[in-house]
């Protein structure tokens, strides 16, 4: 069997992973591929990157796109990063006739589908394992492990970043930017945080989870993304008092032929699986109409967990060329001809139950107030407590949870509150979700 | 593209599951797979099964062999369990050149050697997802997901009436008995439950595990297994107390170049995301040595979760066919001509943390004797309680942890204990496993 011959484009930190692990399990690849899976040639400016490999007969590049134009080439892996230069190489590499593996949710969030499409034509395959919670086979478990089923919804803690600050933040009773610091120190967190505090780096890989649950395009416009960055560490002690923990989770969910696409912090109960994933773990939760909940735990970052998941891209890519099937599973899972549009829900239509945190003056009445506004609205409470006051205060803080409701009848009731004698300052609203 | 023809064998739980779920989801399996996967026949000696599905332009026998004859079949499902008919129904179906998919673990930890040599020289496919772990998809993690790894351990709560037996046990106080017989009148065990109490169920589901994992033949026989039938609640409560649960696990752990292979009671960390897995649930964690440890969390039994797993093979079946490569993924993850022996360790020669219960009188000296039996065999103790008699007792419990050593010098220690003036009755022994 001939050997499967790749370029790799990249030896940054996940680079330099899929270096090592190819490396190292060179024999356990053999054994599972019936076929070597061979680095011929790497692509990186750093010259002294290449150089530290220590390796002999590789060709080396400082420009990847003249990776494309070696003819003994079968598969460049992309881990550059970035959405222009990458771009140019992956639709090249495709054109080419060259299967494609990469790490790049930015890319393919951004230009998957002329991506994917450019791939079907030239009958190769883009692997993209990587782009999504890293070394947790999730993708493979979309496309081909849970097929038999019409999937409900998809919910996960994809971004460690944002689940480690959480984590700290609710371990140690700590501030979001004292968490994000230490993060920061430890690398746990990039120095400039904003794609994953934002909610971001979430947002572009819920965009292929749902294109491959979902059989559809990929939306990552229509996505409702908020970010962890402005969560006040109240909100974590409040939701562990009710019996909740804080995540940031990306949400896809069907409902009935509209979906909701939505990254935002999440109160989830504390005794479900979800909850207990600490730390920079990932873990994604998928609801199948045949299978039920099911979840997937692991590491989503890091060199070598990441190139876990390349290299498992390129051993599909080796065995599926033994039957020279390159089409064999379709990149979102559905065939190309079969991808439809679904109506993708705005904030106001989508349900579910609410966290409302209210500052109020400590008066009696206000809370009667408070309630009639959400009954008005037809929301009802599902608990509430009030803080005491401190001898010093004079206002205090309310906070209820709320049966499931539409996302536009608590902004309504919440205009209505503001206007209540006494609550002072701006109701903070986060979503609850069961995960059931 | 031509419709899979699917000959379905058996309409019991799973049978009747697969047909429903085949039926519900039929578009969705059609965008998945790109053609139809379509049931064209059934075998099932009550015919009244059959008839209740209420289906015309079904062929209809009562003898699961005749489906074997019919030449329009693609894919025999084997559903009927047992391994004697069964055994013949598959063997013959493969050399029939039909590929088979069959959720039956028994059959295939007892036989799967010799189906999957005949499956691989008659160049069809065996699926087999359903016999581990029911819908999930643990299997095709091991096979296509991680192939980038040398898997270092498999660690599986692959048995939901034994971990719904031990949840009741731990949340609610009851005794074993009790718990069982809870368990019986709710379904979630079978009348005659050794199966599944003695840990033979385990061992069937784990002897396919390691296969995939380590690339070895499937070695039922040397599986060292034992149940959870003789667990007492002490040790249950006693575990609590200590910060750990105790969970009935199927080990898989390469050591060296040899193989530990055993299901047994252990005792793990509270904290730990198994520790969480609770009732009929499954959850199986993979440590690869390059992704690090992964969880995989599921309905491990029931109609539809587990024709969740049957019909995920066959819209690989339908899948491969496209391309006519029906040996793309090998059936146990390595090609056959890898597969290797591993020596497997006797219990003896396995490390791991020991927890041990003494009964012993209410005397000064008894703990110095008994840590003195430890020492002498270089076992180092991480923790211990005593508990204290009631007033109307004159003997009282011991309990140790010990750090990680091997099982024979446990074994040895226990001999000197038992001679140990105050301690009276057997030593209770389980192990401890921190899942790290």
């Amino acid at each position: 069997m001939t050997v499967l011959k790749v370029g790799l484009a990249g030896l940054g930190t996940v680079g330099g992973g899929t270096w090592k692990v190819c490396e190292k399990n060179s024999d356990e690849i053999i054994r599972k591929a019936g076929r070597k899976v061979k680095i011929v040639a790497v692509a990186e400016p750093a010259r002294n990157k290449f150089l530290s490999l220590g390796e002999n007969g590789i060709s080396y590049f400082s420009d990847a796109m003249e990776l494309i134009e070696v003819p003994e080439i079968d598969v460049i892996v992309e881990l550059i990063g970035g959405d222009t230069f990458a771009k140019m190489l992956v639709l090249k590499a495709l054109k080419n006739g060259k299967h494609v593996v990469t790490a790049n949710k930015a890319l393919l969030a951004k230009h998957g589908n002329e991506i994917f499409e450019v791939a079907e034509k030239n009958r190769v395959t883009v692997g993209f394992e990587a782009a999504v919670a890293g070394g947790i086979p999730i993708l493979k478990v979309l496309r081909e492990g849970l097929t038999a089923n019409s999937i409900d919804w998809v919910a996960g803690i994809i971004n460690g970043t944002s689940n480690y600050v959480l984590s700290e933040m609710e371990d140690r009773g700590i501030s979001f930017d004292q968490a994000l610091k230490e993060a920061q120190d430890l690398g746990f967190a990039e120095s400039d945080p904003t794609l994953d505090i934002e909610g971001n780096d979430s947002a572009h890989k819920l965009s292929l989870l749902a294109s491959m649950a979902f059989g559809i395009k990929i939306n990552l416009d229509k996505i409702l993304v908020s970010g962890i960055k402005d969560l006040d560490l109240k909100e974590v002690i409040y939701a562990k008092k009710l019996g909740y923990k804080i995540k940031s989770l990306g949400i896809a969910r069907r409902t009935d032929s509209c979906l909701e696409l939505r990254v935002h912090s999440t109160l989830i109960p504390e005794n479900c699986l979800m909850a207990n994933v600490n730390g920079a773990m990932n873990a994604v939760m998928v609801k199948g109409n045949s299978v039920g909940n099911t979840l997937y735990y692991g590491q989503g970052a890091g060199a070598e967990p990441t190139a876990s998941a390349v290299v498992a891209d390129l051993v599909d890519i080796a065995r599926n060329s033994i039957g020279n099937v390159s089409a064999r599973v379709p990149a979102l899972s559905y065939q190309s001809n079969h991808i439809r549009d679904l109506n993708i829900l705005e904030d106001g239509l989508i349900k579910s139950g609410f966290y409302i945190r209210l500052r109020v003056l400590d008066r009696a009445g206000v809370l009667a107030d408070v309630t009639r506004c959400l009954s008005n609205e037809d929301i009802s409470i599902e608990s509430f407590f009030q803080k005491k006051p401190r001898e010093d205060e004079n206002s205090t803080d309310v906070v209820l949870l709320t049966h499931e409701c539409l996302g536009k009848n608590i902004l309504d009731s919440i205009k209505a509150i503001k206007l209540v004698k006494n609550v002072i300052d701006d109701p903070i609203i986060l979503r609850v979700e069961s995960l059931k």
